[in-house]
């Protein structure tokens, strides 16, 4: 499967995985601290291994004798934020709009950040209901190439 | 739980759900369109049935005798498009670039379509690392009220 989306979901794409993402957004580090989500300690410890694996949080020692790991996000993990803020903002709307979910604050001046979607063409903004969204051509095949696509 | 995140992770939070609403949005209505994902038929089944009663599916009949139902998304189902996209974005920039993403169009113009932050204070488009969450404070209890949270 080459669509972007099922590739991401086969690392992300479970629900304890992308909890703890949402966990350390909000300064989560240490195992403990992930743990208050309510996940069992044996799928905790697999899925932070994932993580670190898949080069989304990275283990750092912060204690020695014995060494104790604390676990923070990298680039990559970061860059999920709006895949968290697009989750919240769903579950707001259409589930319970009295949850508490996280602030997303503009690290410079300290407001709140939104999500939208603008039109390349237009620069209006666009609600999702405006969006029809297009399957991806196949790939184009070269003169005399085998037509079957991998 | 009440993060919204959480409640929408109980319901969207798995592979094959996520996956579900992605063919949905590129136009899948029938059952033998759903499963050229590689999803095995009974655990579409249970999905289908899953997102018609969380009210993300409608079932339509489209044939009698025997009544076969074809799956159109609904404005609830339709409004996971932003978390489909975060996905589609995420992986094209951290697991392979050249994949094939559907594309995400205006209706009323036909151009593509872009996602962004904005900061509600300063105007500026936000990079998601400019962006810090902030865990939701406690709801403020009132006078003589009962300081434990349900």
């Amino acid at each position: 499967m080459t669509c972007p989306i099922a590739r991401t979901l086969e690392i992300v794409g479970d629900w304890w995985t992308l909890l703890i993402v949402r966990d350390a957004l909000v300064g989560a580090r240490r195992f403990d601290e992930f743990r208050k989500t309510g996940i069992a300690d044996n799928i905790l410890s697999q899925r932070l291994d994932l993580l670190v694996r898949e080069g989304i949080l990275e283990r750092q020692a912060y204690q020695e004798h014995p060494t104790r790991y604390e676990y923070v996000l990298t680039e990559k993990g970061h860059d999920l934020l709006p895949v968290i803020v697009g989750l919240g903002m769903w579950g707001m709307k259409w589930i319970d709009p009295r949850a508490t979910p996280p602030r997303f604050l503009h690290t410079r001046c300290g407001a709140d950040v939104s999500s939208s979607f603008q039109c390349a063409t237009c620069g209006e903004a666009v609600q999702p209901r405006e969006i029809r969204v297009e399957r991806a051509a196949p790939p184009a095949v070269a003169d005399g190439a085998d037509a079957r696509l991998s």
